[in-house]
């Protein structure tokens, strides 16, 4: 009997509500809609930086290749791997960290958004987004920076002395390491996008 | 008449909110002290980050030594530059036009402080210095990134082939590289700084 009373006057709280204030609840339902619609692009950003740094991670650990160079008549075997420079070492650290911290996010904010309550929760917990996501994209802008200037030594030569270019022989090899930097990069980019997102949400709930 | 009856009014104003609100007026003025005194932070850390600029920048272009070096017997003339190496020349790019940024935005922020108006003025000036300070910060850190990678290489030699260390008979040259990139970095981690005081303030003022 209690329950049914109670049903009954919730449900006319609500159609008074609808009768009355249909306009305010309207507009309710279109700012939930909007924010839904902002978290779905949210979740994507991250999904699509998970992507792009799995990419990375698994071009960069299969770049490897052995050939062998004439250098003045003379024939020298060359055997290059990624794991031969710190700085391709560097990249596939922080790509498969970023890997992880995307995984991460992506499935509490999933969980959040299928429960239907605020992917971001708290101010603090935006707090803690943005710092996340700028010192990933600062670590990511550091490991493509100092891998692409080891390539383009690489794909140049070194000035100092007359070193041939290492690129012609092992294109196959430079072509993974470049095309894992350009993953690095985008996703750096895609994390600076999440960041700049942090501090909208940030702005607007203060 | 009139302007003097003005005045009377004002200052009659004046007492009674002294007497009536008295701690709210002593509050709104510890309000303006606190924010005076963060403004104050605030300028300091753009002073810091243009020293450490210019400092990054003149250690760099003073970088350059000329010796010799025996390999296999051979005495081989080794000539340093910084202009050499594009990664070089690329840090001294960027920590210079941080510099340039830094000089205007305490130029600006200066005159406000000193005129007592607030340093930031509007939430579209704090956006635009977010942006400015979260792009010179990210070109930094892919600066510093790159210019450490090839001098790591140039540190440890290349492993691909048997390189000598060309910062045995170079110290001075690698020594003015080294520390210029610390000042890079420590530019870099300033200017995050002022970021985040940007991102603190865009959630204050919503």
């Amino acid at each position: 009997m209690v329950s049914e009373e109670r049903l009954q006057g919730e449900e006319s709280k609500v159609a008074g509500l609808e009768s009355n204030g249909g306009s305010m609840s309207g507009g309710l339902v279109g700012v939930a809609r909007q924010r839904r619609r902002k978290e779905v692009v949210e979740l994507f950003l991250r999904l699509m930086c998970m992507g792009c740094s799995i990419v990375a991670v698994s071009l960069m650990v299969t770049a490897k290749e052995a050939t062998n160079v004439s250098i003045y008549g003379f024939n020298f075997p060359i055997n290059s791997k990624w794991s031969f420079s710190q700085s391709y070492q560097y990249v596939v650290g922080v790509s498969a960290a970023v890997a992880a911290h995307s995984l991460l996010q992506l499935l509490i904010g999933t969980s959040r958004f299928v429960m239907k309550s605020s992917v971001i929760p708290s101010r603090k917990y935006a707090w803690l987004l943005f710092a996340g996501d700028q010192a990933f994209a600062y670590a990511l802008v550091s490991a493509g920076s100092a891998a692409s200037g080891v390539t383009n030594l690489n794909r140049t030569g070194i000035r100092h002395t007359a070193l041939p270019n290492f690129c012609k022989p092992l294109h196959k090899f430079c072509d993974h390491v470049a095309i894992s930097i350009a993953f690095t990069f985008t996703s750096c980019f895609l994390l600076a996008i999440s960041a700049v997102q942090d501090v909208i949400w940030l702005s607007q709930h203060s």
